[in-house]
């Protein structure tokens, strides 16, 4: 079996991860709570060096600005939902994802409007774009670091001096980038950012986080326990309690430490450079053969570890289908939950093949691909 | 170290669930999706097969009445913010966790109004006083099942006649019931109910779910990828898709299903006499410690797994850390997160040290804790 679904959840994890979880949750599988016994004491201190860890990798000086959630799509929502009120303007791109573009359409019934700004055909997005789009009640800008469709990278640093310029704030949704590409929130002016904890951070399903600049005050979306101020009824504002209200997933934040520790011994620019290694030879390898179109940039420097793909007008599912059943290669037909994407490749009704690399793939897991997509482009 | 913080979460679980997950996360630590290659359909189906044992678990016809949530406090977000509008008014009480009662508090800024229906000073409250506290714009009326402070049970049969005789929706919280009592959907009104994967259910953390009546139909309160009716930006009323965006914990809701089935395996109502046993000798045994108070129904027909008690005015952390340094022995001092609970008790200074029983637990669990207690008594 040969995994190229990397950009859904990196599979496998480090065997530490694993490992890490088993252990808290046979060792120490208690509520952290805030405070308590022994094994609720432990649960809380994995769960802090967690928060220590991201705040390091992310270069944020207060770890209690990470907050984690269940996923990126909560972390979305929370920051969408938590800044825009009624007769506010948000701006976004068409290369997003549906766990962005579906919470703003969403608010389009509270009076909160909306300008999408479409990418062109190989999804990229001009900064300049974004600072066309800027009406006088627009209150927050929310792009994708990397398309999970096409790779895409988006010009994040200069979107973020156009949301400096203009006083309004900028929620980055790094689902693809977070764990591969360096990012130092402290180089750029970034004043949300939403992850996933299973993809390129390598932690296990069911983490996420969100990261809330220092001073930047946004309304929670879940209020409940908190363990924290109990005897009040109002949510407290206590960073991050605030955010964190009912029992967390302890050991799996506690396996997430071990993935981004992972990283760190790796080396995060020697895991983009080897995800870009497998990127130039996929592309290459795959230019020779017939039939087959390929969608984005197609040069890694502008490209994250994802490619599309299509043979023709054959539908995504057929040769995904193809790829699982005859060759055992796990990639992802349909639309990513990406619809404007597609629509802006003209893919909305084929889909589009999706190839994702990961840490842990080789030169010969893609020699196999090649393989395989010289097979099947025979078919058709 | 004798773990007795239950309501918390349960600890440890079955060896089974901690197998299962490890074999979900090495074998098939794919994103379900909603279809997809070999690794995505064995996790997707992994989550059908729990979504089924909790429905037949239950006792619902369709599993897809049952969604997958973070945690319990999620769900009741999602109940309480996805039938609640301006202009409402809903009925609870007393005896609720935080992640009812701030729910309900913050929703007062949107004009929504609420009624707290207080409990006597054992935790009881009787369906009439709920009746009594209907209104003409009364929607929704949300109680425990049982309180996680003095482990009183309520009448919910009663109640959710009263909900159905008014028109009024009812929404359980079943986060100190589920796994431990029998809940008969079929038998009894209830339009929602809230529960965690982490407690009786014997799940692993990061798990929780919601059910939701056949044809009520609620507001999502976040929106995302769905894998559904991808090509839309409208958020699908597909059920469970609507209430489940973004990657779900797929290894965690596979682990769920062994907890269902370790409970199916053992039986519920052994699991429960079992805990009645516990509770029965740890009562009669704490009755005759000098200067303890115990509160709640001290009688099992009244009450399940959990007790809370004092020495005199001593504070409930000095107990409880004597209880864990001396004795390795786990409970939860403070408030619980259940501030008006607290207050129906006249507990709200002092906290209380909660006791809490699970399967797992031994008499000779209670002979220890029982002689721990007759040491520490000889303290004040």
């Amino acid at each position: 079996m040969i995994y190229l679904d990397n950009a859904a959840t990196t599979f496998p994890k480090p065997s530490t991860v694993y490992d890490k979880i088993n252990e808290a949750m046979l060792n120490y599988g208690a509520n952290p709570g805030r405070s308590g016994h022994d094994l609720a004491l432990k649960a809380s201190r994995g769960i802090y060096d967690t928060r220590e860890l991201l705040a390091a990798f992310f270069n944020v000086d207060n770890p209690f600005n990470m907050i984690f959630t269940f996923n990126a799509t909560e972390s979305l929502n929370i920051a969408i939902k938590g800044v825009l009120k009624p007769g506010d303007h948000v701006i976004t791109t068409s290369m997003e994802h549906n766990s962005v573009l579906r919470p703003i359409k969403h608010l389009e019934r509270y009076g909160i409007e909306n300008t999408i700004v479409w990418a062109d055909n190989k999804g990229r997005i001009r900064a300049e774009q974004i600072e066309k789009a800027i009406k006088s009640n627009t209150k927050l800008i929310v792009t994708t670091h990397v398309s999970n469709l096409t790779g895409t990278i988006l010009p994040i640093k200069e979107i973020a001096k156009v949301a400096e310029n203009n006083g309004i704030l900028y929620l980055l949704d790094a689902a693809q980038s977070a764990g591969v590409f360096s990012i130092d929130l402290k180089g750029i002016n970034i004043d949300m950012m939403a992850f996933p904890g299973h993809k390129g951070l390598l932690g296990p399903q069911g983490t996420g986080g969100l990261y809330i600049r220092e001073g930047l005050i946004i309304e929670e979306l879940i209020q409940g326990g908190t363990g924290s101020a109990s005897g009040s009824l109002i949510q407290p504002e206590l960073m991050p309690d605030k955010f964190e209200s009912g029992t967390p997933n302890a050991p799996g934040i506690i396996g997430l430490g071990e993935g981004i520790k992972y990283i760190n011994t790796v080396g995060i620019d020697n895991i983009r450079i080897h995800e870009e290694n497998l990127m130039d030879k996929l592309m290459e390898e795959i230019s020779k053969i017939n039939n087959i179109i390929m969608y984005g940039p197609l040069n890694t420097s502008e490209q994250g570890g994802v490619l599309s793909i299509n043979f023709k007008d054959v539908d995504s599912s057929t040769t995904a289908y193809l790829l699982n059943e005859e060759f055992g290669i796990c990639v992802r037909p349909g639309l990513h939950c990406a619809p404007l994407a597609h629509e802006t490749l003209g893919t909305l009704n084929q889909g589009a093949v999706r190839l994702s690399v990961g840490p842990f793939n080789t030169e010969e897991d893609i020699d196999q691909v090649i393989l395989a997509l010289h097979k099947i482009s025979k078919e058709f």
